[in-house]
């Protein structure tokens, strides 16, 4: 699934680019009752796709879950205080990148409120039915006039189609765009469920109930009782989203709304069985979405599952897969292709939680290269070397302590990373 | 006090090379009472000091500090079963570098003891009286017969200008030697410190009572009571080492340890106004050096002060300082020096500690940028920015909560950092 290992005088990144976008081309993402459309309003770079708009037909079940990030950007002020307090139902949803509409004071969400009433003026709508999301550079203020100016072509260009383009819309320093679909059959209904999300650095989202600037939008021709949704909606987050990092560095901005317009016609989702098969599509959906934002992280070569098993309990296993997920050492012994396990084994020993080194037992895919707490040998190291030559490996660290288990998914940690934020604003 | 940023063809690294060695090779460091050596014992490279031996010739108070990891080093489970059952005072400590004797089971501990019997026979003192330190490269076991070899021309070569030997010697990714020493005027007694450092990477010490892989030795030629040297050096070492942070990694060997010999015949030593004296020249001597560790850090170019007002306590303080101080996007904002500000905030805002956006306060040296949680304009940015041109600099957020206070002492993270840890081992 990664992109292969760059060729001299070829990025990784480029070479990510041109494989996902044949893809990209050759199919269109559709979901019924949804309408989306990107255009080029010049909020940060000219001609580029900027801004997005994705509208359900009828009112949609509204889930949503944001950064806990305590510094939180206008709109994600705005989406939670909406969610807490309006009906479980919206229309639209605007979304920049460019601009993160974070640090912006009270002028941010003066400027959110403009957007919205303004883009519900020209739909008809409510402006209590638009949510907005923003992604980008922060502490710079919206280009209010310019956006002004692009609500009206957006709208007009609504199409069956557009979601694609709103997938272009939101990337930043993402390399390509990132769609995803599922479909489930429930009863007579044929249910379809489409993701779109971005995000390639500061990427470790724990929302409330998850972390990242990651945005995910989902939208579902299903009908759900919106209670439920948002409880399937966070459990799936935690089980993809939230377990992932790039960097650690948890964004102001992250977001995810899942929108279920109800034009399936299947009776009303509200947990048992049927419940159960549509959060498990949003599950896998979920996940998909989550471990292409880590692919195309910021000077990814390698993409690695983290997992920790033998833990005394669940909290103690995600600490642990945790720090050794975000552990700088680790993630430069990854992108060296080192089967470097003592600095794995240090950054497990940092992670707050007892630890008895006496019982590690680690493995890189099935090669188990540390048992007992010490190394098994050079001809294990050689051959955990040569798994890490691939694109995607595994670590699994057993603690011997107990039964409790957690997985992250993280990448390496390269040079381009640092060329890339070293000159991210200039 | 940084080395000046590198002229094209020339890494910043090799440029502090040159800067210090010319400081090493004009002044010898000696302390009343100690006798030091270094030799090449061939532990991993040929031709290079990498074990060093530190003698005090009367019975010395000792006092240590050592890693919190919960994977710890045999030295470190050796020194801290050692200070907390023994009597303490001790004659020698063995360092090596190029292994850093860790998860190496059993074997480990048995290699130390055969290594310090040995030394001990050799010195006609009793193996009790010996502490070992390691560095290196973990999870491969001593070489113990090429180290057994290099006792005896150790134990011979002691002299009283060895102590500069021993700081080289302790060097693994670190290009300067760090020495330094203080005087104090105590009545009629004149009590010289002198203490040396090593570290580079791996480098956030939090040992017991502090963290980092950081080795210091600290030998002064005052008469002090071992349980109050022991507290004066637990309180130095968490106003200095344990306020660094290099890449957010604690090491497994992370030791700190304070020989006092006596030979100064002073009155003993235990608190009070003379406690006060001799303590403010430790702290100042391990200040010293943890800022040396972080100006030669691994791919270091800046060297930064993260300073917390305003906090509501000394927790929250900490906590928020040491999340900006090892964020990656921080770090590379310092690198690229982007006035960057929206990454300090967002990192701030996920340490853990309720925040008020709308409360803060940020200052690159004097510089406000963000006043009320928004930045105050681009002349104020402009400022910072030719601020960050510099080799050290200041970042103070305040969070408008409260009185209590913190700082960390962090640098910026380069591609040069990358290169040094993607081929550590090879």
């Amino acid at each position: 699934m990664l992109p292969v290992r760059a060729e001299a005088g070829k990025s990784i990144r480029s070479a990510a680019a041109d494989r996902y976008q044949i893809k990209t081309m050759t199919q269109k993402t559709t979901v019924r009752g949804f309408r989306a459309s990107a255009v080029k309003a010049g909020i940060k770079y000219r001609n580029r796709l900027d801004l997005g708009l994705l509208v359900s037909t009828s009112a949609a079940a509204i889930a949503g879950v944001f950064t806990r990030n305590q510094v939180k950007a206008a709109p994600v002020m705005a989406g939670i205080e909406r969610l807490k307090n309006g009906p479980p139902f919206i229309r639209a949803v605007l979304v920049n990148s460019g601009n993160a509409n974070a640090c912006t004071g009270p002028r941010g969400l003066a400027d959110l409120h403009t957007l919205c009433s303004r883009l519900a003026e020209e739909m008809d709508i409510d402006p209590s039915e638009v949510l907005m999301c923003s992604t980008g550079v922060i502490g710079e203020p919206l280009p209010v006039d310019t956006m002004l100016q692009a609500i009206a072509p957006l709208v007009s260009g609504l199409s069956r189609t557009g979601i694609d383009s709103v997938a272009e819309a939101i990337m930043t320093t993402d390399t390509v765009p990132k769609i995803c679909t599922k479909t489930v059959t429930m009863g007579d209904s044929n249910i379809t469920m489409a993701g779109i999300a971005k995000g390639a650095g500061m990427i470790a989202p724990t929302m409330d109930p998850p972390h990242a600037t990651m945005l995910s939008f989902i939208m579902c021709d299903a009908r759900v009782n919106p209670v439920w949704w948002q409880e399937a909606l966070e459990r799936a987050v935690e089980s993809s989203f939230n377990r992932i990092t790039i960097d650690g560095d948890t964004s102001t901005n992250d977001t995810v709304l899942a929108l279920a317009g109800g034009l399936a016609k299947n009776k009303t989702v509200c947990g048992g069985s049927e419940g159960d098969l549509l959060e498990d599509a949003l599950a896998d959906l979920t996940q998909d979405l989550a471990s292409r934002i880590v692919k195309d992280g910021e000077g990814v070569t390698k993409c690695v599952t983290i997992r920790i098993t033998g833990a005394e309990n669940r909290d103690q296993a995600m600490a642990v897969a945790r720090t050794v997920a975000d552990s700088p050492l680790v993630k430069t012994a990854f992108f060296g292709e080192d089967p470097n396990w003592g600095r794995i084994l240090a950054a497990a020993g940092r992670a707050g939680v007892p630890i008895r080194q006496e019982l590690l037992t680690l493995r890189i895919n099935e090669i188990e290269i540390v048992k007992n707490g010490v190394g098994t040998g050079r001809e294990a190291e050689c051959a955990a070397g040569t798994a890490m030559k691939k694109d995607e490996f595994s670590v699994t660290l057993d603690l011997g302590a107990g039964r409790a288990e957690a997985d992250m998914l993280t990448c390496d940690l390269s040079d381009e990373y640092i060329h890339i934020n070293a000159d991210y604003r200039t």
